[in-house]
């Protein structure tokens, strides 16, 4: 039914624009322009210098045909060219897929097919990975070599450097929102749990949405100095590259994770805010006291994934770094719910604080909705703390969907609910905490890694009858794959050793087991294999 | 042109929802449900109650027809009836009408014709003006009493009491968000400067993003304890029930403005934040030194309008008070550009900051677009702090458009642009600093007055030739009518106070002339009234 304020009152140039986080960096360049936006080793750049070689990249990449929906792709460590293509890219319509310089030539080669990548922008770590994944994919896309002089070795992969690039670049090239703030921003691949990587597509909308989600649950206020700890191919940095930027912050580039060195960049440039796997943060305590710089400003971090234990979290504290949890997937941006904290908290002991942190808390003000529910009726849970269901989520910063795969889009959103995989109680107070994966992914380091990837390649062993793989709790790593393992009749003798030499051909480095058991493998009565009985001897190992 | 990006990959229930601020309630009452929402007097609420006393007055409202484009009406000062409001009546799809307390009669009946109103919520102090606009008035709405301790006297306007109301609704009342973002959540009526009030729609897109806005410029973070000096009624508070809501914060009502009570109850409670005119900043100072309760903790207030001098500025910030300048209108959702402070101004002497301060500086991250331009050509003026324009708008938190009133939302919105009818000159770092208004508004006590309204009354004085209305700087309202007045040849003796109580019945008291001069009026030679010339008089007088 129509009313008095459906009348002459439709959208038009003036009070509608499509929402872009790419817009965050023309105000902030505009109002800040001196302050300083970028800082790696000894470059240091403005706001508006930043904004700068931004547009001159998107107008060199649109003077050579990149358009709309277009996918530029970046195998790019966190330094200030991987920020630039946030923006850059964008601006001319194009996509941008984030790799994980992780991955082996075989899993680039197939993103970079299903992707349909124009242009590929390479690291000189990375030249000889990307070189071989060429060799192997389909597409000829346009290379750009990227020569950080904080690596300064490796070989160009192209004779097209980066800053050639740029400029060719018109410096006062103007861009345009996109038409719809539905239009694709980035493609990142997510491993899964099931055969190929997914291309997971994100829009301007919920980039903008989560971005600014981010400084309201962080009470982040203006001008961050934010330390790249979290890879930016991971979920787009979770939108922070986004977030920053709006907050007119600075940017601390971090190519690798180095503890110690991540001690003295807070220390030296006051950073405020960081993120990252408790990895590194443990990383953080196993600094010797001796080297280890001292804090002398109040540092938050935001973690997600496997909470850290109490003892870390105490000792993090200590330090001077206070922790804040969310959890979310790559599906839904990074981050979308909070252990939004209580300051009733702060007076219970070490102990309890640390059990109420290591939930995964609430809803962020940008998500429309969350719940743990039967994953089969779509039935919520009751808030008992103890009835184990799916974490499903809602709203504007649940992904498009999955690039050409319309099939897994249908299954991830069935019942009108994105499902995590992730299984979790919900508390009385509203607040839940994940107690198992509903899929076997291991987390280690930070990184997906799927089991069944890895028992593809234990069975091409030829001594191999049977192989599944679980996770195995780490105190350095989270967790690592832990193979289980039955050898044919007929084999010889196999070596542990053997076996990971063999997945050390198959695999990128960080998926090969790091412990393998021999053994019958336990089945249910229609044959499958009991990986819960299989976690549970890992645990035990 | 279509790519892989567009393929099977649209928006559906689970990845795209309709942004809207009243979900602020839902999630902050879930996580925060025994945090205090509202102190008012000796009454204190918290989420959870508030919450629940919105799903019934919402639940109430619908089982007696209200729903989706009606219009619900309030004459209420800031009690927490009028918060409620906010999120109640847009829970069951109306429109939220926030009439301005201090209009006469004939005002008032105007507006609640033209709304349509379906219901009209009144406090007590307001029962006589309300019953003498329904009588003048068309629409036959339901009246809802609002009995609020704090006033304590006055009469019913109608049997039917706000707590009754409430007890009719249910408690678990579940509201359903807007189908679409663009529908219509409140309706605030402008006086505007020609004529009739216009009636500016918002929707619940624009009020979500400049809630956010309003946070994210004023580095917010959770739970600010707000002050609510700014009346609701005036562009729904700048947003402000959205925002304090989304934070999880507190909010401490206020009926009136008194600046003693103000600063006890910034004592008191601690308070964080709060808004107003400069008028309400300087009744602060003016409060004696020995009845002067000390501030002992950081307040951050906002202000708009003409900027405080100066003087006020420092003995403000003396008191404790960090002063952040904004701008906005009606038809923008309140501020939506901001002075954005540099740490480095922090240094410069004081009548260098507030010369710096006075400027109504640079747009939101929520607004698309300002410029200063002009008004003709469209075409932006020079940044030289030199050339004066008209500022321009665009972006998703401008207005929809005036309500049944598309001629006035076309020239507003002509050029693609909306048009703020205010001078400014754009200086070189991109700030802006308003010079003069386009129109000739009067701003009393934050309150705009059309001089074309005050004027028509002065024509209808017997004894009254021609006149004319500027504004006459204020040092306690900002400004005040000042009247020019001929008299007809034939008048006898006519006094200034016989002009103001004639005005006395024809306006309400606000929009009387507190000065009367009687002179010719000066004219161009095409019979203009020169009223540049007049405001130079009004100056020096």
């Amino acid at each position: 039914m129509t009313s008095i304020y459906d009348t002459d009152l439709t959208p038009n140039v003036v009070n509608h624009s499509p929402m872009t986080p790419v817009d965050f960096i023309e105000r902030t360049a505009s109002v800040y322009p001196d302050y300083t936006a970028v800082i790696h080793g000894e470059i240091r750049r403005t706001w508006a210098q930043t904004l700068k070689r931004c547009r001159q990249i998107a107008s060199a990449l649109q003077n050579r045909g990149i358009g709309r929906g277009d996918t530029v792709a970046v195998m790019l460590p966190n330094i200030p060219e991987m920020l630039e293509c946030h923006y850059a890219i964008p601006m001319t319509g194009a996509v941008l897929n984030t790799l994980n310089i992780r991955l082996d030539a075989e899993a680039l080669a197939y993103m970079l097919d299903h992707a349909e990548a124009a242009v590929v922008l390479v690291d000189r770590e990375f030249t000889t990975v990307v070189r071989e994944a060429l060799k192997i994919a389909t597409v000829k896309p346009l290379l750009v070599d990227v020569n950080d002089p904080e690596y300064g070795e490796g070989q160009a992969i192209c004779g097209l450097d980066y800053t050639a690039l740029l400029a060719e670049g018109d410096p006062d090239f103007s861009w345009v929102s996109p038409a719809d703030e539905w239009d694709a921003i980035s493609l990142n691949y997510t491993s899964g749990t099931t055969g190929k990587p997914k291309g997971v597509v994100y829009h301007h909308r919920g980039a903008f949405l989560n971005a600014m989600g981010n400084q309201a649950i962080w009470s982040m206020g203006q001008h961050p100095i934010y330390l790249w700890t979290l890879p930016m191919f991971h979920c787009n940095g979770w939108c922070f590259p986004w977030t920053i930027t709006a907050m007119a912050g600075t940017h601390v580039c971090l190519r690798r994770v180095d503890p110690e060195k991540i001690l003295h960049l807070i220390r030296e440039h006051g950073v405020t805010h960081m993120c990252g796997a408790p990895i590194v943060l443990n990383a953080l305590l196993n600094v010797p006291e001796r080297v280890r710089p001292k804090i002398e400003h109040a540092v938050k971090a935001m973690t997600a994934g496997a909470a850290p234990p109490a003892k870390v979290i105490g000792d993090i504290e200590q330090m001077g770094i206070h922790i804040t949890h969310v959890y979310g997937l790559t599906e839904v941006y990074g981050p979308v719910t909070v252990c939004a904290w209580k300051s009733e908290w702060d007076e219970l002991d070490l102990n309890h604080r640390a059990a109420l942190k290591a939930r995964q808390g609430v809803r962020y003000p940008t998500l429309a909705g969350m719940m743990i529910a039967d994953p089969e009726t779509m039935e919520p849970v009751p808030k008992d703390g103890e009835t184990v269901g799916e974490i499903c989520l809602r709203g504007n910063t649940v992904m498009k969907g999955y690039l050409k795969n319309p099939q897994a889009t249908q299954e991830a959103f069935r019942g009108g609910w994105y499902h995590t995989g992730d299984l979790a109680v919900w508390h009385s107070d509203g607040y839940m905490e994940i107690k198992d994966r509903l899929k076997d992914i291991i987390i280690s380091g930070g990184e997906n890694i799927s089991t069944i990837e890895i028992e593809g390649a234990l069975y091409k062993h030829p001594a191999v009858l049977e192989a599944a793989v679980v996770a195995r709790p780490d105190d350095k790593w989270g967790e690592t794959p832990c193979a289980f393992i039955t050898l044919k009749p007929e084999a010889g003798e196999v070596s542990e050793n053997d076996i990971m030499d063999f997945c050390r051909q198959e695999l990128a480095r960080f998926k090969v087991p790091k412990t393998v058991v021999f053994q019958e493998l336990p089945k249910t009565s229609t044959g499958k294999v009991q990986k819960f009985v299989l976690r549970e001897t890992a645990r035990s190992l």
